[in-house]
């Protein structure tokens, strides 16, 4: 396999660089087959229904294609749309090739075809590729920094190598290839200044480079960061917002301490930047983006994962201006974060990363998209008076593929390997084989996550290896938060986890939030963790007004929410007094199979004359956040209140 | 005097006038001298405490006036501040000149001369006058027809006919006269189209010819308002709008159906109108704001008399949509609510012009200026959370001054007269002299209105003299709604009034709403109206949605709110159900003296560890609205709910 040859070239890079470097590489989706009970039918439902609303929405309802086969005409026709809408074709494209390892289907990989020919056919001689600038305008071209072009190339680059890893087919990675020389040949040191409007190209061209073994793509990307901070920007981003922290461009980024702007540039720039750090070791890109990182960390991120509070600039505030009704919380932001923190993650072996992602991916993210696999969330909101229902589609479409290519790519999250190292980081029912020393090891995981905290690994290295075993002990099953965590467990168990190795108990040491089992392992070893499931309260910091006297419902790596559809059509009219107890339960017949969570509440009743109140105790039936607003419209609150402290009457 | 010779031309020309003519003349204010228990103490206080405020602001703490000093300096200086803000000095001056005649004052005379002599030093030799194109930009003026050169000069109308009035000096008059001039000599038929951007110079002109007798400003007037409706308008309100109606400028005056755009230009333009119709008999434009006058007060104003419901165009939006707590009901509006229906009972003499006059002037205008008379509401909301609060001045700062003008010259609305019928349209202690036949009346007006509603009148002609009476019995006494009335009263009385001449029972017929005692008179006669004060429970229409299920308290002209100043610091926790029974009892020792009312209302209480709530019976006590937001932040509500119908806990 190529893609072997090259992490072959990548690992003899990496030996002469400087720290950081990663850890270990991830195993990569290309790799892994899950059969995992939560993941797989909603990979095989983005496969069947979210891909053919995006295939409709990009082909059919909206002129996405169309601008794709205009160019090819060559009849002096006008673009339609918006100039990012290339971007949504190529991010359909690469969900598209995730989707096609789980779930093959020929009939989605011929239309990946057809569509890529029609791409191909649009590049101009000498490598350009945009039909906003084609259709019309080419004597504006590279003009204004803010205007994508730069942006819909680094997809090209993503779905290229998605799919050229997916089945071997590099027309499109040639495509992408020559585009990436095409702006190489035009920016660049001694060449003309290029700071990207809305960052993605960077980490593109690091997978590039990783697909390819040339190195120009790594030094482009590692430039493009470099570019930033050094007021070369010219274009309507920064006329219109006349903020350079809107696209994080108002310092050097190895300069950077705080999170600013567009949540969405933000996470794509510091995957670039860890990407770049991992294979040049840059230590002023890693000590940067640990500050940042804190700064989301601990002051700007939701309870869900999400990040981005306002939408104003679809991006931060103030720190700790975490509102729930009128949250942001971009989907593609929850997505970028899960880019982001594997990178760091990668950088470091610091497992607090992954607690990170687990949290956008099960939460934040994953309600970006609907349990019928054709409506889609923009914004994430933590509290709904009703006002807030699903999409079919957005004008700017950025949410639905983005969604779609990370639900489809889940298993790049998994694993991770070195020379005598395997990292199991998410707990999702799969199977690969990685490599230790020369031996092969396959590995497989059975368990009923995030529903139950059981999870069985079998390893069958076909003859005796030693090396170690990490297995990720997720931070909300200690309970025990970091220094500045922004979030705190108020209900702490002293038997947290049980490790066993072929039934009995197993020697491990604590690395970075591994549980490492450093032994030779054998054919048909058997390892079992078991993380105790319970109902967790969680407070927020006092900083959060919000959040303020309310606690927060989370249940391994699920965060909870009360919706009206459960509750009498309610959601805003009870409380939980601090000695509630929670029940659970799996229901099979709710929302695609569920655990609730039951508990006795006192509940305001408002008499049937409307002309007196009281509290009556009433079960309360809370269910996991990202499956609300799946059966129309409905209150909904994530923050629960402790107290009765004001009251409205006729709302 | 000179203003009596005015009169008598103008009464001379009116006789040649077709219909609509006016039913009677108003008295000025210079002819009327009050001493109210309700309005002379806010007289008092606008004399002494607002007009210093508009003083200080104008001439200290913004260059205001600084602007007319530099033009007469001529040294190249450049302008400050907003292109219409001399129009705030003009509206200072005359709020100043209606001011001198009920509280005379020699030094505030001696700042109107001295700003008198700068205005006039900042006049140009061809009698332009505008501070922001003069510094700079006088190859600019009259190319863009919203910059607000007609409306600032318009106001300099309005102040210099004002002083002229009050104290006989014409300095300011002849500043004004020869600013009309120079309009008049570059706009008009066979001259260029000038479409007023912001309505304010038609009513001015008016004036000016009503003082002057020179019909060339009546003729100005009424081409001004023909020039609407045919696309001649130029300027940024309309680029910037795309909107012809935010400036009433879609279709011509005379057909012109509904109310749009902007609150006070569509109530400067329909004073304007109904000057120009009063004097040209022009039957287009009464039928006209007919119509619109409907379209507002029977679908857009809200129950304070104030109109706009809108932030977003300073307002209207659609009928019905009448939010309370987003409610912008700017102060200058309801000033505007006032001017209009004063010109347009004296078109028609009905009293439903000043119902709806005396709504605006005692709720959503006097609202607008606070108890201290140095703070000011630039919106009127219905209903607060407690984030409004009253501002010491404005960037755009025209509604201090227009409520002080307005309170100033509240003797301009009292009294009309015809050769033989004298009207009271409202009860305000104050005594004037008219003119029945040839025959001086005096006439004196006794009460304690709005508090009491008995009101008595002493008459002192020097001899005999036949004449009509007539009483206006307000609306809210008779509470039998007229069709599409927006607004109902639930509590009917079957005996709303007396009407006593000389102690005994009056001899009267009904006549547009005005009680009318036709008889001789004579020296010392006395009629005692006697109005009964009840609480009226009112109820908005279905369509208002945002009053569903709510009822408002009006007593008297006043509308009534809660606010948490009287109630424990909420105003949004309680109910009032439909068997509710009200106390009133006047408080001398409250917001300077008022009524209040106070009834039993179930309210919700939350126990002290707030784990659960009841209802229990307290007293609520409502207070004027015009009163509120007196003694700091507070939450209010206008329209109170008869129903818990809805719950929110730790909103």
């Amino acid at each position: 396999m190529r893609r072997l040859t090259v992490l072959f070239l990548f690992c003899t890079f990496l030996a002469s660089a400087q720290t950081p470097t990663r850890k270990f590489e991830p195993v990569g989706f290309a790799q892994v087959s899950i059969n995992d009970g939560f993941w797989k039918p909603t990979m095989d439902q983005v496969a069947t229904t979210t891909l053919q609303a995006c295939i409709y929405q990009t082909e059919v309802k909206t002129p996405r294609i169309r601008n794709f086969e205009k160019v090819a005409r060559n009849k002096n026709e006008k673009h339609e749309g918006i100039f990012y809408d290339d971007s949504d074709v190529y991010k359909a494209l690469e969900a598209i090739a995730y989707s096609l390892k789980n779930h093959p289907d020929a009939a989605l990989e011929k239309k990946a075809d057809e569509w890529i020919d029609k791409i191909a056919a649009a590049q101009q001689p000498d490598g350009y590729i945009n039909t906003y600038y084609t259709l019309g305008r080419m004597n504006e071209r590279w003009t204004d920094m803010s205007m994508h072009e730069d942006y819909n190339g680094g997809h090209l680059i993503e779905a290229a190598v998605a799919y050229y890893n997916a089945t071997n087919k590099r027309k499109l990675l040639d495509v992408a290839i020559r585009f990436a020389d095409h702006f190489d040949s035009l920016f660049g040191p001694g060449k003309r200044h290029w700071v990207t409007g809305h960052q993605e190209l960077e980490l593109a061209l690091v997978k590039l480079y990783r697909v390819t073994g040339d190195k120009k793509y790594l030094n482009l990307a590692h430039w493009l960061l470099e570019e930033r901070g050094h007021k070369y920007a010219r274009g309507y981003t920064w006329t219109e917002w006349k903020d350079t922290a809107y696209a994080q461009d108002a310092v050097p980024v190895r300069d950077q301490k705080e999170i600013t702007g567009h949540a969405v540039r933000a996470m794509y720039l510091y995957t670039g930047a860890a990407d770049v750090a991992a294979l040049t070791g840059d230590e002023g890109y890693m000590k940067a983006m640990n500050t940042v990182w804190e700064d989301v960390v601990y002051r700007n991120m939701y309870l869900t994962g999400g990040i981005g509070s306002s939408g104003n600039n679809e991006g931060f505030s103030n720190d700790y201006d975490l509102p729930n009704e009128q949250a942001y919380c971009e989907t593609c932001a929850s997505v970028g974060m899960v880019f982001w923190n594997q990178r760091m993650n990668l950088l470091t072996g610091d497992s607090k990363f992954i607690d990170v992602l687990e949290r956008s991916l099960y939460n934040g993210a994953r309600d970006g998209l609907s349990l019928s696999g054709d409506h889609f969330f923009y914004g994430n909101p933590l509290a709904s008076k009703g006002q807030h229902f699903r999409r079919e589609w957005f004008g700017t479409a950025c949410c639905p593929a983005n969604v779609a290519r990370l639900v489809a790519s889940v298993g790049d999250y998994i694993y991770g390997a070195s020379d005598n190292g395997l990292w199991v980081h998410l707990f999702i029912g799969s199977q690969t084989t990685v490599k230790m020393g020369k031996t092969d090891v396959p590995i497989s995981t059975q368990t009923n996550y995030p529903w139950e905290g059981n999870v069985k690994f079998t390893l069958a290295p076909a003859k005796k290896v030693k090396f170690a075993l990490h297995l990720r002990i997720p931070s909300w099953v200690n309970a025990e938060p970091a220094p500045g965590e922004l979030y705190n467990f108020q209900d702490k168990a002293s038997q947290n986890f049980t490790l066993l190795v072929n039934g009995k108990p197993a020697t491990y040491t604590m690395d970075k939030g591994y549980a490492v089992i450093d032994r030779e392992w054998k054919k048909d070893d058997k390892v079992e963790l078991t993380l105790l499931m319970e109902v967790k309260r969680i407070v927020a910091r006092a900083e959060v007004k919000q959040d303020e006297e309310r606690i927060a419902l989370q249940r391994g790596p699920l965060v909870y929410c009360v919706e009206g559809a459960d509750n009498n059509g309610k959601a805003w009219d009870f409380i939980v007094p601090d000695q509630t107890s929670f029940q659970t339960n799996f229901d099979k017949n709710l929302l695609g199979g569920v655990v609730t969570i039951k508990f006795q509440s006192p509940v305001i009743m408002v008499s049937p004359d409307g002309q007196s109140v009281s509290t009556q105790t009433k079960t309360i039936t809370a269910i996991p956040y990202y499956s609300w607003c799946n059966r129309g419209q409905n209150p909904m609150q994530v923050w629960l209140p402790k107290k009765i402290k004001d009251i409205k009457v006729n709302y």
